[in-house]
Parts: structure tokens; sequence; C-alpha cells
């Protein structure tokens, strides 16, 4: 399995809530508004990554999808509430 | 030296603001709107951890900072344009 950091900067409502609901789909949890963490297997981070690519606007977007350790993650600094408002409610994807 | 990864949902516009000043003042390259990157040395990661907490409101913000390591950063998945646009200008801090 491989561990995972998604973060992304997308302008378009509907296509933040579309890769919102992708990302929730491949099973991450929402660790903030634009950002979400969880594990998948190696196949499934290939698609991931190619789900993102393909949801998002390449020249103005950014997604940044980190791998990382268990050890890292779990020494993470949590400043404020964990979990983030959604952002992705009322739009019809 | 720490090498970090700082994503942050802060809602105020001021807040925001001041923290990503606080964040490049600290030597951190931002990497998307609401994220930076880079290296800081152990005590330096305790004042920037402090500076978060002062600077953002812990009821309804979040910022996450996490460790990590270079292998983790240099196989990081970019899709998009990495590097984000500034959402801090027109503000007095």
């Amino acid at each position: 399995m491989v561990r995972l950091l998604v973060v992304y900067d997308v302008s378009d409502n509907g296509k933040r809530s579309r890769l919102a609901k992708e990302l929730k789909r491949f099973g991450l949890s929402r660790i903030q508004r634009s950002a979400f963490a969880g594990e998948v297997d190696q196949q499934r981070f290939k698609d991931l990554c190619r789900a993102c690519s393909t949801l998002v606007d390449e020249d103005t977007d950014v997604v940044h999808v980190i791998q990382l350790g268990l050890r890292d993650w779990e020494r993470r600094v949590v400043i404020g509430v964990e979990g983030g408002g959604e952002d992705d409610r009322g739009f019809v994807v």
C-alpha cells in the first residue's frame, strides 16, 4: 500500500468538487478543505494520478500527490481542527 | 535540517496573508496557493509551528506541518503548474 497526501489548488468550483468526490471514491479522507490523505495500492495510485490529470486544468490548477511513510504521517503537526469543511456541497457533478 | 510541507486552510484573508509571509520568512517556497515546502533546522521547526499557532484561529482554521524525507519529496507527482498564484497581495500586514 502507498500512503498518500493529495493537496490541490483548483479554481473551478465544479472541477474542484469532482476532484474531491473522486479522491473520496479512492478511499482517501479529507484532512483540509483542499487536502486528502489515505492509503491506496500501487495500481490505484496510478489510477488516482491519472484521474487527477483528467479532472483538472493543468494550465491553471495544480495537484500534488505526495507519498509519505507512516512515521512521517504520524508525527505530523496539526494546528486547528483536522478534517476541514466540505466545499463541494451544492454542485451537481 | 527538517524538510517540511506546510498546508493550510485559513478563512480570514488577513491571517492567511500573514501566515504566507511568515512561511516565506522561514525560507519556505510556495508550491500552491495554500501550501509551502522547504527546509528549516530543528529549532526553527519549533518556531515555525509556534508562529502558525499564533497566526491562525484554531477553532475554524487548520494547518498541517508535515516532515518528509528527500526521497518522498523528490518522487512527488505534480499535476499542473507548481508554484501557485499569490493570494496574499493587497493586504496590509
